[in-house]
């Protein structure tokens, strides 16, 4: 295998994947420091208003070299950029940044990435994607206008990859499907989905701005959505899914504090939110299927018999990325035409 | 992401995977090449006769500092040690290598990894297993003798996985299920895999003693089992389980030159050759489970109606390793009890 950019764009690019979606409303973003030729650092942004992945990437490459440095204590994104630009005295003039979206411009929940490349003057930037957000862009102009080595379009398609969930909650509506099966397509039959895969799940419904179910799946299983697994969880509003409106209330879902539940056969609620998990079995994937971004499977190495696909129409995918949680899988589709 | 030895040799271990079985009868096994703390090259061993992984890494690893050096025009594997020890004059005694097995300490097809390490005087050795195989066992003890460091038993769990399939096929023989699926477990309805997949199959079947097919799908489908796709394919024995001896003589799979056909439903042949995979559905996996160290699902990211497991004990997997095939993906599973 080649040790080149491309390889090293890569694990910036799989080390993001980790915090896909969880990082909403932010992208998924990636980082790589090298040192002249060695590597140092390999970071990913994890959680909006948290530190950016560029700066955890340099955090972690200074104290590579500097182990017991006053930096490991500090946590705060501003103090960690202004002792960076203070204390690291020439550390980074021969680093090279790979990082997998062009660095923000602007000074938002955390100060600009671009402004700190710029103070620290690194050798070279490499992106993958450019930032065409409004608020955000012109990063690597900055640096370019200060004479630093700018690289773009590094693993770009993939990089594209990484990015599109936030270009779609961006423009319009991020919506995905998630489904939880066994190795051979089972769907039923009590949990199938490892405890640590559980707590996955609640982590994704607690950043999400809606939850749509089917409303057989409401009756029948009588689940209670909420985010019981993660600590301050959010429990996310429900849209069911119904042609018809009666409902049993004493369902556990209906009696989430400070949760809205709509019932509708309408979809369009679905675009008006930004950010959308379907959870849902093979029925709802089918006649949702124009309305999905994604479809997640969370599958479990185990063959079972059991409710499986039994439509007469094949849907295909290609697989955008997969990784393991623990011993499940989880693997993001998107659904070729 | 911990940039440490646990990451350099997970690198090496991935690259591995890619040939893993292909190698037969040789391990699979995978090195890194680190110049100071500057990664230069990962390698791994590819087929039996050709360069070991450590040679392949050294060579890149050379080049990837000299690209025109002469070396880059030598393949054959004993002028590539003699080119590296006469040629390279101190380079890699600030090296330290990574390599999945212990380096071999004897002369077989190839010459003594070992003995190479030991002539360049590397700067620092870490293995993830030792080789305890008779004949190439004691490569790390010929370094240490010399005062060159040896670090043991990095990533070893992880090594040992990738080295199984070798431990088993040495000891007696090594049992594989291939079975070909949908993203849902649908295993019938034409060709499922791509014709990169199917190329990886021909592979396969051109490296083993033995195929076993069940005899209802020699009645059924009238496969040819041999291996057209790959380049001086060797079509492999086949032993048919069936309890009903006669079959139409006429079909493709009699016909293929200098085969074996056996018909028995003994299956005490399958122990008695070293490398066997046994191509099949559900029905057939689980009749054999218990021969069986290894399924390997090929799977297609489609979902389909179709044949499905439908026993009413589940099977319950490890998933020990997985890559792509172009869109396909190979799955590397092993029973748990």
């Amino acid at each position: 295998m080649l040790v080149d950019d491309n390889f090293y764009m890569s694990l910036a690019i799989s080390e993001a994947w980790k915090y896909q979606l969880l990082t909403y409303p932010n992208p998924a973003v990636g980082a790589v420091v090298l040192k002249n030729d060695e590597l140092l650092s390999i970071q990913a942004h994890k959680c909006a208003g948290e530190a950016h992945a560029e700066v955890l990437a340099l955090k972690e490459a200074y104290l590579k070299k500097y182990p017991n440095d006053l930096l490991s204590k500090i946590v705060d994104v501003f103090e960690i950029h202004n002792y960076l630009v203070s204390n690291t005295k020439g550390f980074f003039e021969d680093c090279t940044i790979y990082v997998s979206l062009e660095p923000c411009s602007h000074l938002g929940k955390t100060p600009s990435c671009a402004k700190l490349l710029e103070s620290l003057k690194i050798k070279k930037l490499i992106i993958s994607c450019k930032d065409d957000s409004k608020k955000a862009s012109g990063g690597a102009e900055i640096l370019q206008n200060k004479g630093i080595e700018v690289k773009y379009s590094c693993m770009q398609k993939e990089g594209y990859e990484l990015l599109y969930p936030f270009l779609q909650w961006s423009k319009k509506s991020f919506v995905f499907f998630k489904m939880a099966q066994t190795l051979n397509g089972t769907i039923n039959g009590g949990k199938i989905s490892k405890k640590q895969t559980l707590k996955y799940v609640h982590s994704l419904r607690s950043k999400i701005d809606l939850l749509c179910i089917g409303g057989n799946t409401v009756r029948q299983d009588k689940p209670i959505l909420d985010t019981r697994y993660v600590q301050n969880g959010i429990n996310p509003d429900i849209l069911i899914y119904s042609k018809q409106k009666s409902f049993d209330k004493s369902i556990a879902l209906f009696n989430v504090l400070n949760r809205n539940v709509c019932i509708n056969d309408n979809l369009d609620k679905l675009n008006n939110s930004n950010f959308v998990m379907i959870e849902g079995g093979y029925k709802l994937l089918e006649i949702l299927k124009n309305k999905i971004d994604y479809v997640i499977l969370l599958i479990t190495p185990e063959m079972k018999f059991g409710l499986n696909y039994i439509s007469k129409m094949n849907l295909n995918f290609k697989i955008i990325h997969e990784h393991y949680i623990v011993d499940d899988k989880i693997v993001f589709l998107k659904f070729i035409q």
